[in-house]
């Protein structure tokens, strides 16, 4: 089942509602671009590929909704439906990076009117669904070749299919060692405040049947002096041009805890979301969200600190490049200097 | 109010349980020597200067519960309940110190006949509980003289009065600071899995007064990166005698963003916490606590995770000396060698 899809016949945009999980496995149903925005704003879809599909199927679907007959009037409601989605999270690249490239198919159409425009949009949001899929396994491929039988491995967040369309980033790469039948054991970060590591990636291993034990953040540095753990995969939600990661937060810590014991730190991420126009982490947006989340526990609405508290919430941090062992692309492994190979992926894959 | 105190009416151990915080300020009183270590072990009562003190009150006990009506009884007597005690928890230090401390009173006093030895002991546990305090107020006035006007602190796990018999360690020298009239903000790691941050020091520094807000244990590299932090503090559970810190899980993490970040990291340590005849971290007992702890959000009941899932849970780590920026004692502020000055400070709050 992926994360994500389109509904020809409502239309609509279909997803899993992740808040519910591991408890229920609902899927929801979006008819507009407001609820697709709000459903990336409020993360009942997250994951840098995943909110990069779910954008690029929301533009569609405010293809379809538009009353426009003219091919200026549908592009002035794409465009207001391209600022709207857009402005849902700023920190993962890959939501740009779909509007950015379903508004040039849209420009390439328009000259074959308004209709012509619509099912191209549509056409393309599957095509970029599809290939995200194609991407995550090429990617667990060549991860999969730095993982050895019986290695221990720390990850952070969530990085499977519910992060991306299907399949997954790093946790793909985890997916295809153990597909190899190697066997891997996984330390799953819980990752607060949002507890995506004990819900969901807790919640995808169970299901592959891939050995595992939740770890608080706290405890992975005391893991990682043991002298027991292989590497540290993580995802991505942007990269800068010079390599800088910026990821869930907690993940620059963990980075130094891998350095500092010399534990191979491997960030798994497609090509869309490496960001050749910032040369550094330095210029990567950092989202904070809402206090609360630190305050009550994530969906429980239960205070865990007294009800005067205030909270700082930033959402992601940023990994100097030197702390990153290499980064996994569906194009290759790459390894530093990354001002080069970085360039020189982003090119490949778009020759493509 | 002291975290800790003695009942001579009935005769008991009061105390404040700390897991009922912050929606209730509940004080149990333990009749028991096994009521005693059961608080320890289940954390009614936490912090090490406070379970050094909780362990002595519980060996006075033991003393006044005894019915042995000869010196060697009562000493058999006594041998149980400091084996009972000392199993509770095996990090900190303090306890097996304060348990050595009222094994040679009663010693001493032996040739004095039973009565003495009861006398005694109740005496010496007063004492030390008394001392703990004076002791901590010498740490904040030797710590406050690192803290400037205007300084955000980063402050990981409770160190505060309910950490120790009153007063703190580590918060002791923000409150000590504060009271000086210097103007310091604290950002309060939450510290899974038990949240003592977000519960107990919150709660602490809203009685005081000082402005803090709370952080997820995985946002305090973020702000380290930002440049905004003036210090890191922490307390101890066991400090061997090259400098290593044991402290609460999460802490060695803390402690390499600070030095990557060139942040001075304090460790805040009364002379009973240093163990000199560990010659390094690595020996040191690390606790691993129930998974319940990390699987289901503390005191909730509530599981976060897979009902299958199971997890792993040590409750403390070692951040190796060379991390220390400097090591905050009752006989002055102590920087490397370690090894040097960590024995003479032993030595010279042993002459005072």
């Amino acid at each position: 089942m992926r994360t994500i899809s389109w509904d020809s016949e409502t239309p609509a945009v279909r997803l899993i509602d992740q808040r519910l999980l591991p408890e229920k496995l609902e899927i929801i149903s979006l008819r507009t671009v407001d609820e697709v925005a709000a459903a990336i704003r409020q993360m009942a879809i997250r994951g840098a590929p995943a909110i990069g599909a779910a954008a690029a199927y929301g533009y569609a679907l405010a293809g379809q909704l538009s009353l426009a007959t003219t091919v200026e009037a549908l592009l002035d409601d794409l465009e207001s439906a391209a600022v709207t989605l857009r402005a849902s999270r700023p920190t993962a690249v890959n939501l740009a990076w779909a509007l950015d490239r379903l508004q040039g198919v849209a420009q390439a159409a328009r000259k074959h009117g308004p209709e012509a425009v619509r099912e191209r949009l549509i056409e393309e949001a599957q095509r970029l669904a599809d290939e995200d899929v194609e991407i995550n396994q090429r990617m667990g491929c060549n991860g999969a070749a730095l993982i050895n039988d019986g290695d221990t491995l720390i990850h952070h967040c969530n990085t499977g299919a519910l992060a991306t369309v299907d399949y997954g980033t790093a946790l793909g790469v985890i997916r295809t060692a153990h597909e190899q039948g190697k066997r891997v054991h996984v330390l799953v970060d819980e990752t607060r405040p949002r507890l995506q590591g004990a819900r969901l990636t807790a919640w995808e291993l169970e299901t592959y049947g891939i050995p595992y034990e939740i770890i608080t953040d706290n405890a992975a540095g005391h893991f990682l002096r043991s002298g027991q753990i292989a590497a540290v995969l993580v995802g991505a939600d942007r990269v800068a041009a010079n390599g800088d990661v910026a990821n869930k937060i907690g993940t620059y810590m963990l980075a130094l805890a891998a350095g500092d014991n010399d534990v191979p730190f491997y960030c798994v991420a497609p090509t869309s979301t490496i960001d050749l126009n910032l040369p550094s982490g330095k210029q990567i947006p950092i989202e904070e969200r809402d206090p609360s989340e630190v305050l009550e526990l994530t969906r429980r609405g239960k205070p865990i600190a007294p009800s005067s508290s205030k909270a700082r919430n930033p959402a992601f941090d940023i990994t100097p490049h030197h702390l990153v062992t290499a980064i996994v692309t569906e194009v290759g492994v790459l390894y530093p200097p990354y001002t080069e190979t970085l360039t020189r992926a982003v090119h490949e894959a778009q020759r493509k």
